[in-house]
């Protein structure tokens, strides 16, 4: 955590415990650090996962063997390695997790398909097997630790700890998450990633944790941007011990679902900001509303579109009511949109609405809202009965200095 | 030209005079500065005409008008505003544009549909009507006046002003081309738009100039990037007088027609490489060559894919070779790839290949190139024959300091 801390950083929540999920953290000193850099979390047998992965097709071997693991749906340990991505490293790097995965299993007398690996940093590099093996010794012996210390042993580049909590009744019976997330640009220098690990009380099926967790991450990971790069190896996974002891939640409808999924959403949405406002170099925090389109997924990208502007992000960077460049990235989305039905505002206060600027728009408030750390931009495409909100942070002179000028 | 000479400038070139078009500027005071901002070009009778516009769906009545008016061949002036761009200004805006149709169209005698206006600048505020007829008056009986005060007058945010020249012989006879451009990133802080224009002394069928610009604009304006953003106003005309005596152009293979349109082509490479050039806070220029794609057109995707990544960009700047990026780029392209067949290279040196990196790699003579203003990266996808070369700038604080710190 070498860069200063975000100006949006929030402290770090008091994350309940989960039972039959208990983190452990050790040194693999993957990199020359004093740190924790090994995350191990040991779950109960019969914990249900979920996970979903990056749509890079350059993706890391963890990626590709947790893609093809998660679908017999039974989870008993998590490995996070930090400091070296292990990906772009063919079959030594595969065989690097391989060597985890199989470690992890004996201890524990389980499938290998049951544990869980992901790693984060330098990309390129095989993960050193030594190292891996006498850090995986090491935390599979080690006393529990907090859920922050693990949300630090994850972390690379990250400039503060995230987590997030949330309860749900479920069939009279409360059903708590603790959920922990690594990431600062989709990319960090050299460094990669964002990695997050949901974890829950409640009995569950797997395959219905896995529809609730895609359909959490379409409206909240999805929906986030920094840099409009998208890592070899982003990952998120949820993992459901059963511990709650509430009635198991099989499908759609059955007592306690929307609750559940209620705040299993409202973990992810919580986490995808958390990632946002650790943004490399962010000051202020962007939410892209979009109504009026065509369809949620059509209003979905004018929101990436608009949030991945470079222009459109300098702009919120230098307090600038600048609607026009919002105009310029409706028009390239390449989603249905009309010129003369565009209407635009920040803050809630319209700017330009039919296609044209108000006459009588008062710039007051909009600069008092600019000035501030979290900004909204609304907009209205005037076609349909779409909507998306999409969240994302301004590009700062800090964004250039973390990834162009940190090898002087 | 309010911001320092771009370190990759190039000194205005000599161009020739092109019998039958002739340019002229004038003072519309668009803005409170004191310059010409009003170009007019007169064209011969007969002179053909051919234009590729923006796709942003958000464009100015300008755009619209001209991509109508093209189809029907034939031009008799230009007109090209600085300073307002004239987009998202709905009737008001369109009605500005054709008094000036009426007001050129009137003085030449011609018919309005053979006049072009093209407009750059602030969005937003509908172009005056009364600054834009006495600055049309003014250009009327102007002086004629060089290609390069010309270039200088169309410029807004560009730091130097751009000009390319080319000949060809056609059926003995000598063509010549004089061009100029402006455009500094895709939009500029208020201020819009690539605008192109090419003036030939050629005698060719305008149905076949169109074939060929726009297949010349497809491999060179259409394969550079600055910022990844799509003006509303994007512009490039070209005009052929039939001054220079050759037998007409009319169709592939006719005499002189492979000669011509290398002519062109050239022009339009030479007019693109000065805009990536002039790029905002540009320091390199970085020439991204990407074969063994499934098809060229998978290669131009997986090229911008990666000249439109703010993380390579940003790597460049630091004189990174991180091909670490350029995997992750590569991957997110959405196209075709495997990652165990992709080689990466800089500046001629492989520095990966097969999906992993070399292990007798030789750091030195990247590192001594990334040093330079001219970068080259190769990426050989390792699938097929496809091949692109897509053009861009490097991304520092320049950049974040032209469109964030501005209004400071």
């Amino acid at each position: 955590m070498s860069h200063a801390i975000s100006p949006l950083a929030s402290p770090f929540p008091a994350l309940p415990a989960i039972a039959g999920a208990t983190p452990r953290v050790a040194r693999a000193r993957y990199k020359e650090w004093d740190r924790c850099d090994l995350t191990y979390v040991e779950l109960d047998e019969n914990t249900a996962v979920a996970g979903v992965f990056t749509r890079n097709i350059c993706c890391s071997s963890e990626v590709e063997l947790g893609r093809l693991n998660v679908k017999q749906g039974r989870a008993r340990a998590l490995i996070v390695n930090a400091g070296n991505s292990n990906a772009f490293t063919g079959y030594r790097g595969r065989e690097a997790v391989e060597q985890i995965m199989d470690q992890v299993a004996a201890h524990l007398g389980c499938a290998r398909e049951q544990v869980f690996v992901s790693s984060t940093g330098v990309i390129g590099v095989p993960l050193p097997k030594d190292k891996a093996k006498e850090g995986v010794d090491n935390a599979l012996t080690a006393a529990p630790c907090s859920w922050e210390d693990a949300a630090n042993t994850i972390g690379t580049t990250d400039t503060f700890a995230k987590g997030a909590t949330a309860t749900a009744i479920v069939g009279g019976q409360t059903v708590t998450f603790s959920a922990i997330i690594k990431g600062s640009g989709m990319i960090a220098p050299d460094m990669a990633t964002m990695l997050g690990y949901i974890f829950t009380d409640a009995a569950i099926n797997p395959a219905y944790l896995q529809e609730l967790l895609t359909k959490a991450a379409n409206e909240t990971f999805n929906c986030i941007t920094v840099d409009s790069d998208t890592s070899t190896s982003d990952t998120v996974l949820a993992f459901a011990t059963g511990r709650a002891g509430n009635t198991i939640i099989n499908c759609e409808g059955c007592e306690g679902a929307d609750a559940f999924a209620a705040a299993l959403s409202d973990v992810c949405r919580q986490l995808a900001h958390l990632v946002v406002k650790d943004g490399e170099g962010a000051q202020k925090f962007i939410a892209v509303s979009v109504t009026g389109a065509v369809s949620d997924e059509s209003a979905r990208k004018i929101g990436m579109a608009i949030a991945n502007s470079p222009l459109v992000k300098t702009a919120i960077a230098g307090e600038d009511a600048n609607w026009g460049r919002i105009v310029m990235a409706v028009g390239k989305a390449g989603e249905p949109a009309d010129r003369d039905k565009l209407s635009i505002g920040f803050g809630g206060v319209w700017q330009a609405k039919d296609g044209q600027p108000l006459p009588d728009y008062d710039e007051a408030p909009v600069a008092a809202h600019l000035k501030g750390q979290e900004i909204s931009i609304e907009v209205d495409i005037g076609l349909g009965e779409g909507r998306a909100t999409v969240w994302t942070c301004d590009l700062t002179h800090g964004y250039i200095s973390i990834n162009a000028d940190y090898r002087s």
